[in-house]
């Protein structure tokens, strides 16, 4: 079966066959399709039309497709069922990372309920360890279903202990040796246990020199580490050594998604995590907050103008250049603060100091610089037929680029610096910045100069 | 060994040892590195160092490393080397879809010489069907390496010849299951392989659900299934059928930083793929496009404004506040386009029409507009003592709200309809045609108002 496609007509379809209480009709289209495009299908029907399909779904196709679903959606669904049904049907199907990860949506006295009556302790206790953990660190990431082999064992004995283990393990990337105490050794990679005799001991195949990182490594690092080496599966120690889980690389691409994500946003000036088809109120609250600041920059701007309103009057060509000045002004600090953030989010900085970094965005800026002050030159020289007008704009272009480029590359290195996420630096605050100081250098320039010519 | 830290004090000692030739000790120091940290520890050495450090290093190690190069250093490298060298060292030793990758990166002269000097000629023939692949579709992501079966084996003969092929593949994460005429019929598990007993057939245990992608489905296209189904690894078929390679998720994870990199570089207006680290010149070039577009829209602007001096030398309260109309238009529009490009590159819009897109966006422009509108309403009211000049802000900063929301939505989902990226829309070009919109707005309201009041 290939990719599903979803359209109107066919919720159309499903949404009569539920009506109708059809479960025939129901299941013949739902029951074989993939548990993300079963979760996109209940996105788009009512709570209680979801509620019914998965009542009709097998519990394992069930739990997988309520893991796939917007964190939203899903909690509109639990309002609905009973904590001992989440517990049984749902939460004791999931991997045990899906698991902590769908619990610690909901409200503290729920989870204790629902961790409860998991009717697996083991699984309930690897969920409620899980759960201890930031869900932001490697810890949180985690799953603690993994094959786990000891180095003295050999690979009959091997094989035969990873057929018990593989009943709880969805994928086998690696199969990671431990010693009797749980220290972590190494990984045996697939391709050795099929090449070796079946006597060799792990101890002579597993390969030492493997990666790790520890439960409370940041998931941006885990990232960075999984995405630089190429790798599929991690396997996660405390501080001791012992293996506690593996991060697979699907849980990570999310973590890059999230992280690339959450940077577009803070550039265009939205403040929390939303979606095109999040409701009105969602999208207001997560666009004002911004907008609101840059109100008030405005308002600063205003305040900048009318300390030259007598100027303004005097020599009233300048004005019709304020708005060239301000756009050329936020769209070099935009360009300059992005290269860093960039930089800095996938660690191609490299070993450039600060100081090399400035110089360089300096010779960018100069050359910028000179090309549009010139193009503006040109055209000022030949329509405008004010030499004042033409040196003015020329000369504040030029400065304003200077002081967006230097000032867009500072603030993000400053931020990164004080541990605050430096993608702050890309957004409206780096404009409205650009503009007032943008609009104040133009006006000191041009009265300067319109004064003495 | 843990993740490796570059720092000065380690490539100042590296090139101390390159200067004296000091075999040992340079051995000693990127012997034992991964091949991404060798990578990265050449690149910050001369072309020279590094071709002495790569002639150093065993082959496999060599050849990974240089897959891990970024291009441009890459080529200066290749430009040192002899194509014989290239060939039988480096090429031969990678997997056939880097090796695709690197030699697609050089003239197609010496392609050719270097494809017919690899000794392998198997290796050679499956590289240069790679390259006639787009790079940018599945034909031109995948590697001709796989693991394959035939559905009438059963276990133990599968396991045998999985020995054998092994041997030429670094990673097996699935088995794939053909049957005589190299048709793709399914994907067998390892958890399978474990859990039957060895005179199984493969018929019986393979899962014939499985996805494929077609050799010109489009590497997004791939990325996006890949990403949805938590998928590790996908088979490429051909128009009939045949099993053509595989793609794995480490390419994918390539695939989805790249297009939110770029995505990212469009809404900050650099117009080329550039790190902070290259030279001054490469990010002139890529930032001055857009700028000089910005500047014709500042022309553009002036001339909006000069149609208004008249007015503005007899209200010239309106000027002080057109910065801040200018900022807010591009701050909104920009919001808008945002996340409509981010729905658009994550499929996350859903069933929603156009109509009901606009709609929604419509009630937030309407809402922000009145909270904002509402804001500097009072702040005039209370310092600006001109009732004209308080409507006029207020009435106008509403009317740019709502056209840069609508122009926002409606320029993504257009360009997208004509195969043109929508990401275009949230760079300059969003906020140059709103600040020109947003200046004639305001000015057109502020001249009304005035005549009346």
């Amino acid at each position: 079966m290939q990719s599903f496609e979803l359209t109107r007509a066919y919720i159309e379809g499903l949404k009569e066959a539920i009506e109708k209480e059809d479960n025939a009709k129901v299941l013949s289209m739902v029951g074989d399709l993939r548990a993300a495009d079963i979760a996109d299908v209940t996105a788009e029907l009512e709570t209680e039309e979801a509620q019914f399909v998965y009542s009709l779904l097998d519990k394992e196709t069930s739990a997988d497709a309520i893991t796939e679903m917007e964190e939203d959606e899903r909690e509109e669904l639990f309002k609905e069922l009973p904590p001992e049904y989440i517990a049984r049907e749902l939460i004791n199907n999931m991997d045990s990372d899906d698991a902590a990860d769908v619990l610690s949506e909901l409200s503290d006295e729920l989870q204790v309920e629902i961790l409860q009556k998991i009717p697996d302790i083991e699984q309930a206790g690897d969920i409620a360890d899980l759960l201890a953990y930031d869900e932001n660190t490697a810890g949180g990431l985690m799953a603690t279903e993994l094959i786990r082999v000891n180095i003295n064992w050999n690979i009959f004995t091997c094989l035969r202990e990873m057929r018990k283990q593989a009943e709880n393990v969805d994928e086998i990337y690696y199969v990671y040796a431990v010693d009797d105490n749980n220290i972590f050794k190494g990984t045996v990679t697939l391709k050795n246990l099929l090449l070796a005799p079946g006597t060799t001991k792990i101890k002579a195949i597993y390969d030492p020199d493997n990666l790790t990182v520890h439960t409370d490594t940041p998931a941006a690092e885990v990232a960075s580490i999984m995405e630089k080496y190429n790798l599929v599966a991690l396997p996660v120690i405390d501080n001791i050594g012992r293996l506690k889980g593996r991060i697979t690389i699907d849980d990570i691409v999310d973590v890059i998604r999230d992280e690339a994500e959450k940077d577009y946003q803070l550039m265009s000036g939205i403040s929390e995590d939303i979606d095109s088809d999040d409701n009105v109120w969602m999208l207001t609250r997560a666009r004002i907050p911004w907008l609101i600041i840059a109100l008030f920059g405005g308002i600063l701007g205003s305040m900048v103008i009318s300390q030259f309103t007598g100027e303004l009057s005097l020599y009233p060509q300048l004005i019709i250049f304020i708005p060239m000045i301000t756009a050329m002004g936020g769209n070099v600090g935009i360009q300059s603060s992005a290269i860093i953030v960039q930089g800095l989010a996938n660690n191609s900085l490299g070993l450039e100091s600060t100081a090399q970094k400035l110089t360089k965005e300096l010779g960018v800026a100069v050359m910028n610089g000179l090309v549009l002050s010139s193009l503006i030159f040109a055209y000022n020289l030949i329509f405008t037929h004010s030499y004042a007008l033409t040196i003015s704009v020329s000369v504040a272009l030029f400065t304003v680029i200077i002081f967006a480029s230097i000032f867009g590359t500072i603030v993000p290195l400053f931020l990164n610096r004080i541990k605050i996420d430096p993608a702050l630096a890309t957004g409206p605050f780096i404009t409205t910045v650009d503009d007032i100081m943008g609009v104040l250098i133009y006006l000191m320039i041009g009265r300067q100069l319109f004064e003495v010519m």
